[in-house]
């Protein structure tokens, strides 16, 4: 694999965005990057859109071709190519553009557009919340240890000017918060949101030409799997994140323990107690018990979601994937301020489509 | 680039297959071109789906993964990604995994399902008759050269046993045929089909241990231009083929005289009289003088189109480039019995999404 860097970042606010159009939520994001990587339209290569639903929601396909159009590259005639995963669209981009064969720099655009109610039906949260149970019966996770990752992201997300949820929440509300799906609750569950975020990716030998502070993709593992939960050999793990997580750390010749600062797929609370297991943070079965214990806090071993996570940074589908990548350059750049991670050498984001069907790791670090 | 090959290849019926699913039609390519290429799934590295509009059409995005899964592949735990461009996502999809950095095979596979009835509404014929209008103002093409195009294909479709229409058809017939948006009559315009193709691709120095007939992919071009037609140039050419064409030829060291056989995107008439043109296979302008004198006829100058093009074998909207891609391999390795172009060594694709905001230019050669 050829040595790609991030050189430029940039984001959108997130939440419930009536007023912006998918277009307009795609050009802003990726026009921040360009002007974060001081970088001119001719030196792009090749655009790169992760979305999810596009076609449903707003009856646009063709959706790179249009990105590119309404950000004034037209003219360019460069290739543009939309990828989609489920909810790691984005996280997929990165990974297609990282194995891609061009020599300059490449756009990568992320964007959902409104939200989406009942894709799924009432069985997404319920088939979490079947994982939820089975987690409890095996692990002895708690009630409690599910709702210290929704009050630990909110008190993240609290710190984060462009989350969708700024406000701290506490066990109390968690707890008594109405069922979705027992044993969810309105808090276990990440809104669904508007946003996008945008990377520009360079060849690792001429980011010193942009930017002082590259910062490298020194990993990255995609790994598929059944699609439907009831297919799968355990109900308490995602095979697709063991095997993803595996694959990065090979790839960048790290271990768990080197990752101090992680975003992770909280689309729900049992959701990153099972990813921070299957990337071995923690032994399989401890994730709740780490969680409760404040190993997962901001500054505690490994910082999980300091951007508020799904959970309370928002959850634009197709966009998460970047919208991670976009906190975790940043947190190596040392740029966030009061939600800053010290001495961070290296990132990792962690990106699921559907219930697991499809897991996507990258791993970043400092440039050298 | 590293160079790439073609070792397998698989397509579906093409037409209204009203008892077929969308995952049938996929994993039935799929399977197809995985028998051809005498693989097992174990050799697999990826699989990449072409795909325009499942969440809109069956309400199922993620279909990547669902392709992997229902394919038996599941717990091969491959990457899986899905790719979109309009029309042009088969073709993207080919570009994709060729320039990925995979080691092994990966299989391709490129699914559209149910007939898409006015996606674009009245436009999408409407804006190209606009270019007809002009195109017979500017250059003198006449409506007679129009109806030659559906003339030459549905002839080359009748020698195609997969192809969705097997009739022929005279001038009259095309002539007097209803109006759809003047001066495009309903023989002007392509079908919208179901039906799906698959390709198995393999680095080339490895190619021939799997297959004693492998056919290289030499070049591809990928670019974009405005998505809408009233931001563009010139009404008369389409930018994104001129350009893709050329870096398709630049990055095969070929020209337009050393191609015998090609698969252009002819979802109207007048697109493929200006494909030809754009590709450099004659003079701008004498796209319609060209057909009309029989010089893209089968085992003319440069066979256009000898499955039936989009015309006859069908529109399967995201799966054309890869059955595009089918058919010229098959040609290249000579086997397609009584449309088979003689002594074709080199053959191109050319595909489109939208109205021309896509372009995607393959070029294929016999393997050495």
């Amino acid at each position: 694999m050829r040595s790609v860097s991030v050189i430029g970042v940039g984001e959108t606010q997130f939440g419930e965005l009536w007023d912006k159009s998918f277009r307009e939520l795609g050009i802003e994001a990726g026009l921040r990057a360009i002007q974060d990587a001081k970088i001119a339209a001719e030196n792009l290569d090749a655009i790169y859109v992760g979305n999810m639903s596009a076609g449903k929601f707003i009856d646009q396909e063709h959706v790179a071709s249009l990105v590119a159009d309404y950000s004034g590259l037209a003219d360019q005639h460069l290739p543009t190519i939309r990828v989609e995963g489920g909810g790691a669209c984005g996280a997929i981009a990165i990974h297609q553009a990282d194995v891609g064969d061009v020599e300059a720099n490449e756009i990568l655009s992320s964007t959902t557009d409104q939200e989406w109610e009942s894709v799924f039906g009432a069985t997404f949260a319920g088939l979490y919340a079947m994982m939820a149970r089975r987690h409890m019966f095996e692990h002895g996770t708690t009630r409690e240890q599910l709702a210290a990752v929704a009050v630990k992201n909110h008190k993240h997300g609290a710190l984060n000017p462009n989350a969708q949820f700024q406000k701290e929440i506490t066990m109390d509300m968690v707890l008594g918060a109405p069922r979705v799906a027992e044993p969810l609750g309105l808090f276990d569950c990440a809104p669904l949101s508007d946003g996008a975020g945008a990377l520009v990716l360079c060849a690792s030998d001429r980011a010193r030409k942009f930017t002082d502070t590259p910062i490298d993709l020194i990993g990255t593992g995609h790994a598929s799997d059944f699609i439907a939960v009831h297919d799968r050999r355990d109900l308490t793990t995602i095979d697709a994140t063991v095997i993803a997580g595996k694959r990065a750390f090979h790839a960048a010749r790290k271990t768990p323990n080197d990752v101090k600062v992680a975003e992770v797929h909280d689309n729900f609370t049992i959701s990153e107690v099972m990813a921070i297991e299957d990337l071995r943070f923690v032994p399989k079965g401890k994730g709740g018990f780490a969680t409760e214990d404040g190993e997962t806090a901001l500054n505690a071993r490994v910082s999980v979601n300091t951007s508020g996570g799904l959970k309370a940074r928002g959850y634009p589908v197709g966009a998460t994937g970047v919208a991670q990548a976009v906190e975790i350059v940043r947190q190596l750049r040392g740029e966030v301020g009061k939600r800053q991670v010290s001495g961070a050498e290296v990132g990792l984001t962690h990106t699921l489509g559907g219930t697991g069907g499809t897991a996507v790791v990258h791993l970043f670090a400092r440039g050298d």
